[in-house]
């Protein structure tokens, strides 16, 4: 935050959010998550017969702050013509997280999180303080994504559009293998011991930040460096300036909450589908847009085409960029935010 | 090993490779390697015009134990027709590395050695012990393909063939940023003090294979479970018995000097091609066989495409396979192992 007087501030920014207070939550693994609470931020207005909701669910370590540059008029995602919220996935610091949760639920005790218990908590959320029951789109990249494909999943009649934007139904295997290894790079930390961390990771965040840069962009990102049109002056200065930073602004108890999330999410998890994975892709009732980076390394387009054959009425239309999986969070890439923008305003228009 | 006799045996087997003593070799960097070893193992007869060598190179952490699999009668490299020779890479703990270098030169203080400077030392080795001077092929998986690579670029009269499987001439921007991930998950142990491992990373040991896991193999590979054919029963048990295991076999440092090698991999660096990788490749004289694997992740097809335009005569041909990186070392492969035999034979007919 700039100051704006001349008295030095302490940069403490007063939070643009609002928390949505969802008392005990019974999750999905039997355990009571109590005092749960769901950071959120909404924008534009609700009109009269609530037609015009978007929820733009968050992605992994990231806050609404981090996202919400895809909120714009003109875009897609346009707030003169409809109510936007943004819930705050649990475990990013702002919802319930280890971080903000009191002893004994902290470090290995803290409880697990699966999308089915996020989804619920905000369709709670939407309906008591707005009365909303349907959603003219869910929106969201990577693990925002695999919450819109929670959201068609287990409410069909909800919700009427999903744009997945590099995400998936259920977390591929090697998608696992790949958290696998950034978990474990952070998890090497000298500070982390019996599950909880003692002090600081700075090794942790150090390793966990170069592991992820290798898959979060394409290998052609790197050989054509593209970092260059983020300000980087090496590959070296993109890898500290970007990787050894991203994730060192979250509490690592919190990364390693999201990771159990994402590794576990699988729209059929639950007694609904009971691991019924086709099935439960043909429940979906929402007009379905996937879109995965052509070149993104670990939401495959493969995944999304397999899912396909399964749906009633989705599209596959992957985005043509060097950006990896970074395509579907087009902060530097007008291309890429052109494309997404496009399909996503022809999605609502259907 | 198995024991022979009803005696009791500690398992230390009787080495089965030779040494080749280089004495005190000075090094690219300028530094001076003192004693220098290179462990080397031999497998059929040179003929009288020494018209029938074959150098096969070692991979990344690799012994010959783990690569001399691909030496078999009917095979391309066949020792009933071809003097074969292994050279161990320095840096893999039987070859000069720094596990068996004495005080001070351990550590962050182990000298920096190159390809160039192993090709050098390997070739002095060949002359010396066998008076050879022409090789009638350079066979290499991976780093040992990027050792064939520069056999070819240095010694440009002296090779007459080289098979570069899932290999490069130099290593790929992406590319180092994988091994940066995999160094940085190794080196966030809490052994690691001042450059030196004060005792066994085992974190260390477990991240690094688990980073390591992602890259070598395919995305498809593990959404059809080939670990399967491995014997593995899970996911998980593939991830604990291969993959924190196979790294945990060798020195710690050992394993940072043979990524320092890689990482700085590259046929133009040295006074002869002052850094043109194009001019480089076309001072090649020896049939090239560029043999990635279709879905490396790594070594890709893309970067071998871009040095085809400048090698004179060269042939491009990805191994159709969901092993990844792996397809180039196809212990368990059936189909992979017949493919690269087959290219290797017709390279060596030609």
């Amino acid at each position: 935050m700039t100051p704006h007087h001349g008295i030095p501030q302490i940069a403490t920014p007063m939070p643009d959010h609002q928390v949505f207070e969802a008392g005990d939550v019974v999750l999905q693994s039997g355990r009571t998550f109590r005092n749960m609470r769901l950071a959120y931020k909404t924008f534009g207005t609700l009109n009269a017969d609530k037609s015009n909701v978007i929820l733009y669910p968050t992605s992994y370590s990231a806050q609404h702050h981090d996202t919400q540059h895809m909120v714009s008029e003109g875009g897609a995602l346009d707030p003169s013509k409809y109510f936007i919220v943004i819930p705050n996935l649990f475990g990013n610091g702002l919802s319930s997280s280890p971080s903000n949760t009191p002893w004994p639920d902290v470090g290995s005790r803290y409880p697990d999180v699966t999308y089915f218990d996020a989804v619920h908590v905000q369709r709670r959320m939407l309906a008591e303080l707005w009365g909303i029951e349907k959603l003219a789109l869910v929106y969201g990249w990577s693990m925002g994504a695999m919450q819109a494909y929670h959201w068609a999943a287990l409410f069909p009649d909800a919700v009427a559009r999903i744009a997945v934007v590099c995400g998936a139904a259920r977390c591929a295997p090697h998608n696992h293998v790949f958290i696998e290894g950034a978990k474990a790079a952070l998890m090497a930390d000298p500070g982390y011991r019996d599950g909880v961390f003692t002090e600081r990771p700075v090794r942790g965040f150090r390793a966990m930040g170069r592991v992820y840069a290798g898959w979060a962009l394409s290998q052609t990102f790197y050989r054509d460096e593209l970092w260059r049109t983020l300000g980087a002056s090496s590959l070296e200065d993109y890898l500290v300036t970007a990787w050894e930073t991203t994730f060192a602004r979250r509490d690592p108890a919190d990364l390693l909450a999201q990771f159990w999330t994402w590794q576990h999410g699988d729209i059929s998890a639950n007694p609904l589908y009971g691991g019924d994975l086709a099935k439960a892709l043909r429940s979906i009732k929402a007009r379905t847009l996937l879109m995965p980076g052509d070149q993104d390394l670990y939401f495959q387009v493969e995944d999304n085409r397999l899912e396909l054959q399964h749906l009633r009425e989705a599209e596959l239309k992957p985005i043509p960029s060097a950006w990896g999986h970074r395509a579907g969070n087009p902060v530097n890439q007008p291309d890429d935010r052109a494309f997404i923008d496009a399909q996503v305003k022809a999605l609502l228009a259907r």
